[in-house]
């Protein structure tokens, strides 16, 4: 299922740039361009479905275990301290793009928690960001 | 694994109370009692772990699925709008009980977006709300 209107459709099919972090058969991970924290990144399934209501049941798993990795990339790599998942659904629940996607946020000990969406300093910084989640140097 | 400590292994064991709402084999999810709205249910895995990373695999699916079902009676039977799921990990991303569990938060259209813990007019509309969730009259 893909949607030729949708954003996220698009940079799945290659059609849009991103700084991609991680990718398997079903799932994709890129930057979050607008992040609330540096390294906040966007877990999205290759299937186009509005709601995480909508996915199909085959789905899941490969959606959570994308998630975890993510994650554990974030911790790891990045690293951080902990991190918030946040995955919205409906305009009425602040959804911007109408496919369904998980939020990873890094977040630090002794610093004080954001939600709003900040921006890197430029492409050079989003890619030194990508290269260190992917374990390069 | 269990923590003889942790509120959520207790509740889990139903050595405290909860207004339960679902339950399967590994998941088991209630009413928060602290809503952000009225309606928010906490997905909990019955296996004790802190961070969603330090969840097996094998806890990973049945978790997701759970999930899902838990959004879908909201959006059914609350009825909402549209929902938030949010996760938190580490006392630096705001998790208070360190037991992985996932906010489901019941939003609606028109509405003004809330993330700060309300409460109820007592044990009867908790059970009102248990009561529709579980589709009882």
């Amino acid at each position: 299922m893909t949607d030729s209107n949708c954003v996220f459709c698009k940079i799945v099919a290659g059609q849009i740039p991103c700084h991609k972090v991680y990718e398997d058969q079903h799932t994709i991970a890129f930057l979050d361009i607008a992040p609330f924290e540096k390294g906040h990144v966007l877990v999205v399934p290759r299937c186009h479905a509005v709601y995480f209501t909508d996915l199909p049941s085959e789905q899941i798993a490969p959606l959570g275990m994308a998630v975890r990795r993510v994650a554990g990339m974030l911790l790891e790599r990045l690293p951080c301290d902990g991190f918030n998942m946040l995955q919205n659904n409906g305009a009425c629940a602040t959804q911007v793009v109408p496919h369904v996607h998980f939020h990873v946020i890094p977040r630090w000990n002794g610093r004080q928690i954001n939600w709003t969406s900040g921006k890197y300093d430029g492409a050079e910084e989003l890619q030194a960001i990508q290269r260190r989640l992917c374990g390069e140097r």
